[in-house]
């Protein structure tokens, strides 16, 4: 956290937003929050990426000098091909051209996150518009920022009422999205599978956006980074792939949630060769290349996926971890919005009753933050799991909408998420009476308990 | 590079300096040369980083789900422990007030690259002037640069006439560096040892830049990513350690080039808690965390150096490598300046004259590039060994200065630089015999051929 009144004076941008506030992953870290807490809170597997990537990477760091040194900016030629052989036919418009993805179409980042910041650095000028759906992955906001450019917000409007929702009882309201648009829109962020919602756009959504992407000639930057993560054979349409999007769409992907390895900040970014390039352009910058190991590393996963059907084996185990999760919620009766996709449920916690008793600590209120902060803060000390208040992930004029959910990350073990829905149920003597939806589905694997 | 006229616009930004050209990187790059050329042009080992690093890596890798997770945005605990137990000698400061570096006091970064980009970000405003000397790293432009500051330009004074020069003849004019500072000077990056110059700052010189440092309020960004290249027993001074200066000083350091692995993307920062919490609140936002295998490799590396002598042996074996390609340019006559530290050698090539019959493409003339282009070029395309044009890292204004030079990597192994040298020895027939200096030194192990 930066520090006003220091010997050298630091950058204002930097006590702008929540960033002069400890975010909430600091303050829901596992230092903060008591041992033997489950933590569902930050979005990280608790296992590693398989063996078979593992013991290959090893192998090239030993025989490879070159895995030890500096990679081409733009990325190694081998996760370059294999990143094109992946994605080329996930592309409409690239499987119709007959042509793969071609290597000045694809960028290697440090991580998914640095490639969204380049990508912004590469395009925003002073005072240029980005516009972002609520709630949103709370890095856009510095990424924006920190160019002196302005993030924009649009709500994504919650579901009224009580019960189980899907992702598609989010809704655009797009007379609100055109009314966001202005000739200082330089861009917009469309994450699809979205976290924290679990809402995986549609075709027509996603078709009403990229129109008005067209008309004001915005860059589009489609955050797909969870395109693993698509459940019940639902479509991931690649906003990309529209008709009059691909000069205007930078594709944003990841191998740390591709091959559940967010540690190892291999990430990616996929378009027309002018955006590539501007993009490479500002990352050079910022971190000269992408650490090298690790990009061999996941080349060697995407090369390797099909012969260990990896990735519809991984899907197959989300399906399932999501299940579980909401199994414990089904029971408790409390609302949530059924992910579509990523690895996130929202969970509606308006009827919970937090014990008067409870002292919510100074920092979770501070600056008026939304009352999911406490309530979460709650659940950690009292109940033992950690989920993450999602009003983290609004500006403040909007952050009422989504003070009612939390977030929990389901990428644990079944183990691991039957162990925290246990728990969780503990949360029935505090929900009120009136709100418990009644439950049609059964607790998987408890029998009910 | 970025491009003007595309359909979404790109930053201006992206247009100013160099970085609206090919870079100097992209030019000397292994692909656009013969490919029998010897590259001692980029600064990477043509070796691995030790066995016993990289075995207990993969072994942490693999027993260790975390260390594939995401680490905490200021660096895993066991490399800041192991930093500290490392560096904490090393600063007379932090010896003489008796308690070692505390976590606080230190930050792990996505190579030193992000780094210095994130102080910037975290100190910069627009309009902020950073002063760099000249020659110096082509990144530090587009750091400045892209938040909207402006770098001003000291020269280092290259030494005059023929003969072996040192590090220290390369002189700073102090009433220029002065009338660089003013009320808008932000920040000033110190780099020693010095690339491409090989100087070691003497301690004279560094007591001076802090003088002015502290009578302008100004952040001192100490690039030491050489630090383990100090030859011939001389003393690394640290800046931050000078009276005064602790708490405006940030110094950075590098794993890549500690340990042999320039492609591991792991770097840090040390100094007041304010200047490393506002660095880490901004690199935090550029790319979440630094990659958690290679910190925990860094860590390994940091924690068994002593046991196994790395250091010493690492920088004797440096020596030997400087001084077998001194030896080839001593048996040529040229003059250069003999490093000090770092891994770089700086020759002068004015006596040579290029044949007239070789065609110089245009990419080493467009804008106007220094004359060291074309001579890079032709030695890569007709003697075979690549090396740097250094007036890549000087301004427009001043690039005359650095243009009679070339930069060549030693950091390859003895083998390598023998081979380069008798290639280099090829250089006899186009010297002007009138600027041949008489050589005290016999060429090593090549008994003189």
């Amino acid at each position: 956290m930066a520090t006003r009144n220091a010997t050298i004076p630091q950058a204002t941008r930097m006590f702008d937003g929540n960033m002069d506030k400890s975010d909430v992953w600091s303050i829901f870290t596992p230092a903060n929050v008591p041992p033997n807490c489950i933590n569902l809170g930050q979005g990280f597997m608790n296992w590693s990426p398989p063996d078979w990537i593992r013991e290959k990477a090893h192998a090239s760091m030993d025989s490879d000098v070159m895995s030890n040194h500096y990679s081409h900016p733009r990325g190694r030629p081998r996760l370059i091909k294999a990143l094109s052989k992946h994605y080329s036919p996930q592309f409409p418009n690239i499987v119709a051209r007959g042509e793969d993805l071609k290597p000045e179409e694809i960028v290697v980042t440090a991580g998914a996150n640095c490639g969204t910041y380049a990508a912004l650095v590469a395009h925003c000028e002073p005072g240029d518009e980005v516009i972002l759906f609520e709630p949103f992955f709370d890095q856009y906001f510095a990424s924006i920022h920190f160019q002196h450019a302005k993030p924009v917000y649009v709500p994504l409007h919650p579901p009224t009422g009580d019960g189980v929702k899907s992702g598609a009882d989010w809704k655009i309201d797009f007379d609100e999205l055109r009314k966001a648009f202005s000739p200082k829109t330089k861009a917009i962020i469309v994450n699809t599978p979205h976290n924290p919602v679990g809402k995986v756009f549609s075709r027509d959504e996603l078709e009403k956006i990229a129109q008005l992407c067209i008309e004001f000639n915005v860059l589009c930057l489609a955050d797909e980074v969870y395109d693993c993560m698509v459940y019940d054979g639902l479509e991931h349409v690649r906003i990309a792939s529209l008709p009059g999007m691909w000069e205007r769409t930078l594709t944003i992907g990841s191998g740390g949630k591709s091959f559940a390895c967010t540690g190892w900040r291999v990430g990616w970014l996929i378009g027309h060769p002018t955006l590539v390039g501007a993009t490479l352009a500002a990352h050079s910058r910022l971190v000269f290349c992408t650490n090298s190991p690790l990009q061999e590393a996941t080349a060697i996963g995407l090369e390797g996926a099909e012969e260990h059907n990896f990735f519809p084996d991984q899907l197959r185990a989300y399906e399932e971890r999501r299940d579980i999760l909401c199994s414990y919620f089904d029971e408790l009766g409390l609302s949530y919005t059924r992910p579509e996709g990523s690895y996130f449920l929202l969970v509606d916690m308006d009827p919970i009753k937090i014990p008067e008793s409870f002292e919510t600590p100074s920092f979770c209120t501070e600056g008026g933050r939304g009352k999911d902060f406490a309530m979460c803060w709650w659940l950690a000390q009292d109940i033992g799991v950690v989920g993450i208040p999602p009003s983290e992930f609004y500006c403040k004029e909007h952050e009422k909408i989504g003070e009612r959910f939390a977030r929990f990350a389901f990428c644990k073990d079944p183990e691991l998420l039957h162990a925290a829905g246990k728990r969780l149920l503990r949360l029935k003597e505090y929900i009120d009476p009136a709100r418990v939806v009644p439950s049609k589905r059964k607790v998987n694997g408890t029998n009910g308990v």
